[in-house]
């Protein structure tokens, strides 16, 4: 680790780009791949190496930081970054992945001599271009100062949460929160759905629950993408939620729990994309409630109109 | 209306007493009933006189207040009332009803010279207990005044949300109020339950969120009743939850807009209630989770064990 660290990122989509930037604004020299080279592009203007191949992202990094679609995604990338490899080097997984993944991702790690830290990160966008994510980390406490700098660039805090990232800790405290942040949203989208159905203010149900117990901050948030028809561009999009979404299902099925009311709100994440929404904030599941954007359902239309 | 009015109280579950033993501390005089006589009579040791059926109970009453189980015991306990109702007393109907029924309400209303109020209250237990309920409440302005000791004895403040109380336009607010409040339950079960099943603690995601835009003090006011084991007395019943579950995912589908999350959350609380959690109060939709309560579901118990 020299004092200048370079870091290789992997995957520059709404969160890779902005940690990257907040990488380079850290001091750190930044080496940058994405699939679609085009995403990757704008952030040579703030001082990053556009990398061909993600082989050619890791070579010389002393931090490899992978923030990509999904844990597939993860381990496809890093076998292609594979001969870049520098023996020694920290890799911090921030995508979010299931758990089984994450063991294999351990494993992959543990053949190539690296360091291995998993750690998935809580925010959106705004946060991410703050540089105030939230960091859930496991990782071996004797490493952890040579990924310092990388964490405190992308995020205003981390939590430890164990000493071997292939347990997975952070990853699963993730889907745990995830699984709170996409009810919250799907709730949203629903209250908004049935008061349009239902000709009633939302502003007077904002104003029933202002500051009581039931108020939350993410309801007015994701409410006003809606209403003001601000989903485009995506902080958390319809296709990455839909990802996440079923995770938590399925971490929950291998683990021996029911999760309807997540199983349901992925349900409406791919109603949504399949209605074209994929790109846009998650907060479109809102349309999952309606045959197509804007309009409600025949069998409701008729008896309104009957 | 006297210096002191008569208020007529059907039903005295968990709401109903708490709002009737404020309308003796607000000095009424208080009759009241319900189906099972024994629920009413602690109120006796309060004032209040226990009358054997709906007919006494309303008897020389201003304002008859009903907060019985749903809208068809409303209808049925109406109309036992109806010998003894006044011409021209108040009613101040404050069961959650669906949409439709209200119109028969009101319609009941007319037939027996009754001013009608629609006038569900959102609230539990302990705001019940304390008079600081929200009131919902739509009826005619020249007739609020008549209604108002009623309405300031158990709430904190009242929303006016029309002049016509057969537009059921509070019921419809309370609605979309309730939706909220059931999917927030649903997703604290599920975070606790997801947390359980991945050996996550439920404060190391508190800790995550606090204080931050997904931060909700009902989160922390469900999650202690199933943390602490303080589910019975119940603030909200699951038998009653379930109530309004299906009252809001059928307002939803008669108005032509699909609640996906909120038909899975009314399954959880019917598959709770089958489980014997009925009168817990429904953060108990937890054990939906589980095939019974703290066992998980087979399947996940031989993938952990084998």
């Amino acid at each position: 680790m020299t004092d200048r660290p370079t870091a290789g990122v992997l995957g520059t989509g709404i969160m890779g780009a902005a940690m990257a930037r907040n990488l380079l604004r850290a001091g750190l020299a930044v080496r940058v791949w994405n699939r679609t080279r085009a995403k990757a592009e704008p952030l040579a203007a703030d001082g990053a190496y556009v990398a061909d191949t993600p082989e050619e992202a890791v070579r010389g990094a002393d931090v490899v930081l992978t923030v990509l679609h999904d844990g597939p995604a993860v381990l496809r990338t890093m076998r292609q970054a594979a001969p870049g490899l520098r023996r020694g080097a920290a890799w911090v997984q921030s995508t979010t992945s299931g758990i089984e993944e994450v063991g294999e991702q351990a494993r992959l790690a543990r053949e190539h001599g690296l360091v291995f830290f998993d750690a998935p990160v809580l925010g959106t966008r705004a946060p991410a271009e703050a540089g105030q994510l939230v960091v859930l980390a496991a990782g071996p406490g004797e490493d952890r100062r040579a990924v310092e700098p990388v964490l405190q660039a992308v995020g205003s805090r981390t939590v430890w949460t164990g000493e071997d990232g292939a347990d997975a800790a952070a990853t699963r405290l993730k889907l745990v929160a995830n699984s709170w942040v996409l009810a919250a949203t799907q709730a949203t989208g629903e209250v908004l759905a049935l008061s349009q159905a239902l000709g009633v203010d939302p502003q007077s149900f904002f104003d029933v629950i202002a500051g009581g117990p039931l108020d939350m901050g993410y309801l007015h948030a994701k409410a006003a993408l809606v209403l003001e028809d601000r989903l485009s561009p995506a902080s958390f999009a319809v296709d990455t939620a839909l990802k996440d979404a079923r995770l938590i299902v399925d971490a929950g099925r291998r683990h021996g729990v029911r999760l309807d009311v997540a199983a349901a709100g992925a349900e409406r994440l791919a109603r949504a994309s399949a209605q074209g929404h994929g790109e846009e904030d998650m907060a479109a599941a809102y349309f999952a409630s309606f045959d197509e954007e804007g309009n409600v359902e025949q069998e409701g239309k008729e008896e309104r109109e009957g």
